[in-house]
């Protein structure tokens, strides 16, 4: 579609759907052009900041519910869990998101891995070797803040690894995901876009800002000089990676509460569907009341 | 003292004391007797349940900032980092505390450990084998539900372990615990005390109630049984193993929002000891501002 020079802006974002999971779904299977959705857009649920905070704190509970229930779940031999996959440009709100939306879980059954530049030994293996490790155990939701997808985005961009080993690493990639899929994971990937607007003002805020200081890496400005490069590897992506089995989801990011809403939403929809359910005792509830009265 | 059948009670509960730090720490060096303190006390801060609520929900704000500051400053090359251990009996609310206080952080810097009974693998090992892994990282919170206590808790009441070898390894872990603090560790132990009763109303309500079946379990019972002898090691434990840079805390904790108000309160006197900052930045601000906005 990007090849004629249309858009596909309103054939993935459409408020008709169902819930968020089809309305930010990208199809896969054809090149979108990233320019053209607006990433200050809100295209469906809350359309304003007042009323997606309100919509996101009234999640809250029934997010935790579903949390419990999923863990409880697997105490019992349910094997399911979820891997939330975080992408996005420096600056889109990754860690927001960790602090904002995982922050509304029990941390107790969170599984959290910001993955960094491979270190040797990582670099050392096959790229999915350190992916492995980090994999949410039965009832938890794991959460990568990026993740393998860097090794055919930055690997890419940066010309670490040649185009040919790429083109190989999106099949492994999506078989790798369909292995997960098959054995209970319930896969949520994400890409929060953002605009190059909005990426100068939040890296203008981490300059201006002594507090912020700290998050602001000088790296940082030569990987926005490579902000096309990039956008064109994310492109890639969307062609590329989304799967029956493991689609991708375009969020608005310039608008945090959005972003914050539509990850929380996403995730709750994800839970619902999977209808977690505290397992049935396998012991005699009565019998062990009994005993229990009797040792006092 | 207890030899002598004198209660310490109001000896270490101080209302007086500066801070928490001080009202609840054990001393050590002499045997106490958990029985003689009541475990629905209230020995400092609110003095009822709304009171504790809200002191605890006003401290939420400052304790994510310190945690922030303490992240930020690693990035630094400040190595100090947190571990609350949480130990207590069987539904003494290790896991309500994760929950509920630990819910209060970014996750993104919380580091959670569940311990279990050790894996054929971790017994092959020395006892503290398995628990350098898990250790926080510079910045982070770290959290040990259940720790390398058991090894001298389950691991003498069930005799799996020779009296001698338990004898041994209070000193180890003092040793083991110097080390860590000495790195840059702090370490908040925390005792959640419980009474007997209040144990077998958990252990009912985890009966009667369908959604609470999966946190019972059978052998639950048994180790009740043993409550005594469980006492008197960690008895043993409060005697041995607070020291000068790493003391025990004695948190009553038959009430869920008292328990709660004071492992925060622990938390936040602690963190503002540390009184961690943003680092300085490493870098010309002025020069990567003007850099930027030449980009776009």
């Amino acid at each position: 579609m990007a090849k004629d020079g249309k858009h596909r802006k309103h054939e993935i974002w459409n408020a008709d759907a169902a819930d968020v999971r089809e309305s930010l779904r990208v199809p896969g299977g054809e090149r979108i052009e990233l320019a053209a959705y607006d990433a200050r857009a809100t295209p469906s649920g809350p359309q304003d900041k007042e009323a997606g905070l309100e919509a996101t704190a009234v999640m809250a509970e029934h997010l935790a519910d579903l949390q419990e229930r999923l863990f409880a779940a697997s105490t019992a031999g349910d094997r399911r869990r979820i891997l939330l996959v975080l992408q996005g440009m420096d600056t889109s709100g990754k860690g927001g998101t960790v602090k904002h939306v995982i922050g509304l879980f029990n941390p107790s059954a969170c599984r959290i891995k910001a993955f960094k530049a491979p270190t040797p030994e990582e670099l050392a293996q096959h790229f999915l070797w350190r992916v492995w490790k980090p994999l949410p155990f039965p009832g938890e939701l794991g959460i990568f803040d990026r993740s393998h997808y860097e090794d055919v985005l930055a690997a890419g961009v940066r010309k670490i690894v040649p185009r040919r080993e790429i083109e190989r690493r999106y099949d492994e990639i999506n078989q790798f995901e369909k292995s997960l899929t098959d054995d209970g994971v319930t896969l949520i990937k994400c890409f929060l876009h953002i605009s190059y607007g909005e990426q100068r003002r939040r890296l203008l805020d981490r300059l201006d800002r002594p507090d912020k200081h700290w998050k602001f890496n000088p790296g940082d400005i030569d990987d926005r000089a490579l902000w096309p490069a990039y956008q064109k590897a994310y492109e890639k992506v969307l062609d590329r990676c989304p799967t029956p089995h493991a689609p991708w989801h375009l969020i608005p990011a310039d608008r945090k509460w959005y972003r914050n809403w539509a990850i929380s939403r996403l995730l709750l929809e994800h839970l619902e569907a999977l209808d977690p359910q505290y397992p049935k005792a396998q012991f005699d509830a009565a019998e062990y009341r009994e005993r229990l009265l009797k040792q006092s």
